[in-house]
């Protein structure tokens, strides 16, 4: 989004940046790559922010390479933004201090899976759908799903969440370890395996969501799950959205342990019916539904949550009969976003990511389809209900600099509502480049005390700086 | 234990003490005691470590309270303790470096319960049965179970967890906010209410665990639980000690949503049938497990972990058939520490506490007995063995210098085999002044980055020093 954008300031000469690239030439040279065109895919995600390119992209391939990199990237202070697979949508890889992109793709090793325990031990470069592959003969799974195929390494980095949050929660309840390349360059293991541990502070935690800013995340120890026994998948409709949101907050004030349970209001369900080609489908307020369990323990919650919808007027429920049905059901909920892109051609989409407590799921909707009425503005809502977390898609042309100022406009209003009904104003995509005067609004004082830790750790500020928050 | 012990070095002058408590006199003047009863009550826990009394001992009220304190002890370099009911058993309340000890106690008003929700909001001095009871017209539970009536705050401070964690995990998962005063006395709010967030760095996570070293846990937003349709306790003894953890480890592996599941070894269950006079037990190793859900879920759990036990030759259940029932087990379980202190007239307990992946357990326990006979000392065996963690009770006579020094040697066998399992040297009970030395076994270089943060945010070192790691 143009209005984003400032002027990139380099807190570095380029004869230093020569110096650096020279030094590391000798061991990783073929790996170390200065072209416009791949430093240009190395600055953007895939959000409306546009691109701005680091001035070099380096390949490492181990804990030591990155290390060594991001000493002498210390040294001369050049920053160092760490990249997975370019999922972004916060603007998290904006070169805005230029610098040099890490990319950690070739270091895609699972390192060890331990069935028995129910984890493993990845690079930061595997993506979640790799590690899944080579869970499916343990009986194993990796939940956490953001739609993308990100690296688990950027997937801890921002915190993601997605679908499968709402019964197996998200990278924070996911990740037990990490091993770090602090800022100044040292390896650091923090975590064990233990299912839990009280010895000293939780680095582990501090760096899950801590967006490339305190460090390189290269290696994470993640909890697993054993594959359910039965997986179903239904779809069920309502006349408006407070029947289909009333619904989800019935079911969680129930505690019932569904798997997944995405709401798609009725311009969102347009979008995906023509974009995905769905047939039998209506565009009306939809909830997309996932069961995980034993048969006794899914027929129970079939039946109970049948009931819930009953009683706010939901249709019947209609059921992804086959493994290729589910899969079609929600590679067409993944596809929501380029789904929405397509309502008016050249748009781009601005997406909020608010999550509020659950009883206010319903308030908080409505608001928000009210204010983007008032703007005048196309807004499909897709979200992660059960965790109260859902997406204003907001489609605007970009051309068009009116609609791009209400574009903007309507984001921020919808972020301070949820922040007045004590919501967050990113459940899931971290606040990046784009949201950092959120963070100010939402958390205040505590702000000052990350600002005071970031200090400590990375004094020279060459970890992605310029994100989350200013110093 | 006496040879933890030593001196008191204390960073401040008895003239600048005064000048503190004077100018607390107007606001809190009855509230500031200095007799040595009171003082000496503040600076021991329930652990072996002894008493080492703070100067002072002061009882606010509110936040505000709490930040003047503090404000003043940072002006002039005077340590402050954080003190909730005194239930520590890793000597955090000693003042080895002298100051005030906070007692939290008069801060315990429950500032709101969102049923709808499912959470809460109470002063750091809240102790958990008041919570739980406060909650019982909402059909709400708060599920940490330490044992102790603890207080909130100090357990948040500890990262307490206890026998529910296996199934309702420990206070990591069921803190989502907290109200800290820092050490330099700012007020400060970190989280929100909703069920996830990516908003900055996880400072509440942070504080978790941080054992008082960071500032004062004032407030806590805690996520609570339905309370569950269904409650079956049962008790189920085995031959060996081994059959009963592979019982543990299978169903575990199986992803069983036991509620509780723990382990007493026969010297264990001879303590608590003396202590609490259980009748129709015998002192053979046991499981205590409970079962929370629907009544088919309940059923089928039953079912499932019975055919494990029989495969592990464990005998029929024992049912728990009333509340009163279940009550006086999980009592008699609870007290596995004071009985076994009466196995030996005068004797002292040194407790470990350490947590291993699951499929290390078996070798761990069987290990840690051999450790204990090989010094001849009598360890009864209690555990939270879902969790994969146990506690060694090593009993000893400390007026027997050889058998004190044999009493924390086998302690140390015992932690620095869990850490060869990929363990953790403390589960729970955290590292206070006991386990400093194993912190550094534990996480080497990550204890520097501990450091850095601890004198970033409490420059003065003021927040209960000595505790967790030196500086």
């Amino acid at each position: 989004m143009q209005l984003h954008h400032k002027r990139v300031t380099k807190p570095y000469s380029q004869a230093d940046l020569k110096k650096v690239i020279n030094e590391l030439a000798p061991t990783l040279s073929d790996r170390i790559h200065l072209s416009q065109s791949i430093r240009e895919q190395h600055g953007r995600g895939e959000d409306s922010y546009g691109c701005i390119a680091p001035d070099a992209v380096i390949y490492p391939f181990s804990n030591e390479e990155v290390a060594q990199i991001v000493q002498l990237c210390n040294r001369y202070k050049i920053p160092v933004i760490p990249f997975g697979t370019g999922t972004s949508v916060e603007g998290h890889l904006l070169a805005v201090h230029g610098g040099i992109s890490l990319d950690l793709s070739e270091m895609d090793q699972i390192i060890e899976i331990n069935a028995a325990d129910m984890d493993c031990r990845v690079q930061a470069g595997v993506t979640r759908e790799e590690l899944n592959k080579a869970l499916r003969y343990d009986g194993l799974f990796f939940p956490v799903d953001p739609g993308a195929n990100a690296s688990i390494g950027g997937m801890a980095a921002t915190q993601a969440s997605g679908t499968n949050a709402v019964r197996y929660g998200t990278m924070r309840e996911a990740v037990i370890g990490l091993t770090i390349v602090t800022p100044e360059g040292e390896i650091v293991k923090t975590g064990t395996r233990a299912r839990k541990s009280s010895a000293g502070y939780d680095l582990t935690q501090l760096y899950v969501g801590s967006e490339g800013t305190l460090g390189v995340i290269t290696e994470i120890q993640l909890r697993l799950h054993p594959v359910p026994e039965i997986i179903k998948s239904a779809v069920c409709s309502f006349e408006t959205v407070d029947g289909a949101v009333n619904t989800v907050i019935n079911a969680m004030q129930m505690a019932l342990p569904l798997a997944r349970i995405e709401l798609l209001n009725a311009l969102q369900m347009e979008a995906c019916i023509a974009y995905s080609k769905l047939e039998g489908f209506t565009a009306q307020p939809t909830l997309f539904i996932e069961f995980h369990g034993t048969e006794s323990a899914v027929n129970e919650q079939i039946e109970q949550l049948q009931d819930i919808c009953q009683a706010f007027s939901g249709k019947e429920f209609q059921w992804a009969e086959t493994t290729e049905q589910r899969n079609a059901l929600w590679k067409a909920r993944h596809n929501a976003y380029p789904a929405a892109h397509l309502l008016k051609p050249n748009s781009k989409v601005l997406t909020t990511d608010v999550c509020v407590p659950i009883s206010a799921l319903a308030v908080s909707i409505a608001d928000s389809e009210r204010l983007a009425e008032e703007a005048g503005l196309s807004c499909p809502v897709v979200g992660h209900v059960g965790d109260g977390n859902y997406h204003v898609l907001i489609v605007f042309d970009p051309e068009n600099s009116e609609q791009s100022k209400a574009a903007k406009q309507l984001s921020e209003k919808i972020v301070h509502r949820a922040l007045q009904l004590s919501g967050t104003c990113t459940g899931e995509h971290g606040i990046g480049f784009g949201k950092k005067e959120y963070l100010l609004s939402e958390h205040g004082d505590a702000v000052e005390m990350m600002r005071c830790i970031k200090k400590s750790l990375d004094p020279n500020n060459i970890m992605n700086p310029g994100k989350v928050f200013d110093l």
